[in-house]
């Protein structure tokens, strides 16, 4: 009756709107790649898991769901750990720009890079984040800027849900800088970027539109008008919004219906309040906040108060976050701004799925999901938050099929 | 003529004062377990590299002396993330003492543990910091705090050198805390600490002798007691010196020739001074900094001024510092306290072997010295700071013989 069954296990299905959803001494099962059944070992419906095909002992494990890292720029060519010693040992960011350093160096690299190079270098990180349990993970474009290397990052992005056992959504995110052959011309590199959404969306390669809103960035204004564009294809857009001033991004999200708004740093009351009405999700990103020894927090305890949805993710960049341990983020979410473990482990399974609008598909464990299943060699689901730079994942499954943490 | 060889490799030796001591396109040879030659590739002196009885191409990599955590508390039971999650979901720390937390929990569950199941529960974090390129781990006692159950610990700290590819150096820290059966006889207990020094030394089971110098821990004058007694017995002093305020600990350990004084956020000008003069080398712990939330940074200007050697360890404990990454302690003290990626490698290589009492023996790559090396897959050594969760190790020797990352 069942393609796969996994026993002994303790469950933390994330399936309410508070807990974890324990489960204790606990068996689910797999049908056709999603969960047929879940529940307390001792009520299995009796001579079903007998006719199992494959039955894994979990050996007293705990099941959560697979987890999701929402927010990302994981494919990308070379690193920044030149400016990051340069800094330390005296350069100013004047110094580094002038050099030719920051986000437009990561830029050079990723558009000299063939897709395959491209693949290449960032396969070693998205196997990092695998072997933490994640099973989906969110892919920005936003280092080509340029039609032709906005695709080749997309298609890199595809690729690696391809080749390795994971789910990626991909989001496109042209307007992150501003190109130095568009110097000064701002207005029409977002014209270009409207202009790119549609071919890219016709190839397949764009799950949700994204933005960089910020006085370093794109105005309120241009990023309505890619928002609108974003719209007219069917697309839905999410925004990376107020991590370093308050441009009422969030609330243009939430008038979009945007899936999420990231950062948040600097989000307002009337955000908090815009966000939760629209039931957009803040997507935290601690690692960035931490590198960059930034002292504002977002405003948690508000969010939490108005009932805004809280991911985690791990921003995987390589100028502001070069981080790829979920894990990691979920301990920075918890130890920098006091998100509890219930809370960081929801952000980055059930809150981590809205994020991406997959909530029907992943991010809790009931019955109809999809059978994506991370197995940890922990005491308690709060072990997961509290360790720093330890990876007890013990198994993965992916659809059902049980795969090693390393891959 | 030589037992190993590793090719086609770039060495940062770590060798001279300054610098990474890169030699590019090199190799390195063991014999006995010692390094028997290194340097650039084309200078190999013809034939020798015929004779090797294994050869290991290293595939364009990075080597580096195998990497040293110079302090943990890695052997307890239990741990402490009901405590943590708790405090987040609003418990002070008046309720968690009031319930039996804190580092007394720690203690029960030490106490009450086997030898055997001590060693179970600290293996897999031992194992994490080996995957990482350690080859060499300090471990302190300190959570038994009676004769049996402080040789229990360090008896279990001598067995994960035998059963894992690594060098274990043993601390006896009975004065961490004041057990219960002692309250309000504080100097009585330091008393039984100092009886307890003879039996564990005699049995081979201490390298050296640490104490908690702290308002909440134990005084300068009974820290000064602990280091009269452990020179008696011809033992090295170390301390957790100036954590939460200045008690003067790094002069006392000065001057007894201490190998090192740890922590020191509280550090003042004359300690530093102090330190400088005798040799004494500063062990940062950016973990429990990061994990207390902490605001007060060592002076790492003043020491690097005065030239005092700074080491980096990850402080494993349950309480203040749940840290198993010695890659992620370096990242912090580069991002937190701005040191450079060439101190923080220094940190956990040469000055960590300083901090051991071991420099002779490891901690750079030289000719004589022990053939414990990390390979990894980076394109500079300052990656090896800059990334955040990444795991770049493709293979660690311990004296020659290569293993796989992960044991
Ligand atoms: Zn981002
Ligand atoms: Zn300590």
């Amino acid at each position: 009756m069942w393609d796969v069954l996994f026993t002994n296990v303790h469950l933390a299905t994330m399936a309410g709107d508070e807990g974890y959803g324990e489960i204790r001494d606990a068996a689910i099962a797999v049908k056709d790649g999603r969960i047929a059944w879940l529940g307390p070992q001792a009520d299995m419906p009796p001579g079903l898991g007998a006719k199992a095909v494959t039955v894994h002992d979990g050996g007293g494990s705990w099941l959560t769901p697979g987890l999701i890292d929402c927010h990302t720029h994981i494919v990308h060519a070379g690193n920044r750990s030149d400016e990051f010693e340069a800094r330390l040992n005296g350069a100013t960011y004047e110094d580094i720009a002038r050099a030719g350093g920051g986000i437009m160096s990561t830029v050079r690299a990723t558009r000299a890079a063939s897709e395959d190079e491209l693949l290449r270098q960032s396969l070693p990180r998205v196997r990092s984040l695998l072997a933490e349990g994640v099973t989906t993970i969110e892919i920005k474009s936003g280092y080509g800027l340029t039609l032709e290397s906005e695709a080749k990052m997309l298609h890199a992005a595809r690729r690696i849900g391809r080749e390795l056992p994971v789910r990626v959504a991909t989001t496109f995110l042209g307007a992150h800088a501003l190109p130095p052959e568009f110097a000064g011309r701002t207005d029409d590199y977002v014209d270009e970027v409207i202009r790119m959404i549609g071919p890219l969306a016709a190839e397949g390669l764009v799950d949700a539109v994204d933005a960089f809103c910020e006085r370093i960035g794109f105005s309120h204004e241009q990023t309505e008008r890619v928002f609108q564009a974003a719209r007219a294809q069917g697309l839905p857009v999410k925004l990376h919004a107020e991590q370093l001033s308050d441009q009422r991004g969030a609330e243009l999200t939430a008038r979009y219906n945007g899936l999420s708004a990231d950062h948040l740093e600097h989000l307002s009351a009337a955000g908090v309040a815009a966000m939760a009405a629209a039931g957009t999700v803040a997507v935290l990103l601690p690692g960035a906040y931490y590198f960059l020894r930034d002292t504002t927090p977002p405003p948690v305890a508000a969010m939490r108060e108005a009932g805004v949805l809280m991911a985690i993710a791990t921003d995987c960049n390589p100028g502001t976050s070069p981080m790829t341990s979920l894990l990691l983020a979920m301990n920075m979410a918890c130890t920098l701004w006091r998100l509890t473990p219930q809370e960081a482990l929801a952000g980055v399974t059930r809150h981590a799925a809205r994020a991406l609008g997959l909530q029907q598909d992943i991010g809790t464990l009931a019955v109809g999901k999809r059978a994506d299943f991370a197995l940890w060699r922990i005491a308690r689901p709060a072990d997961l938050s509290y360790a720093i730079g330890l990876n007890p994942c013990r198994g993965v499954a992916n659809a059902g099929i049980l795969r090693s943490p390393a891959v």
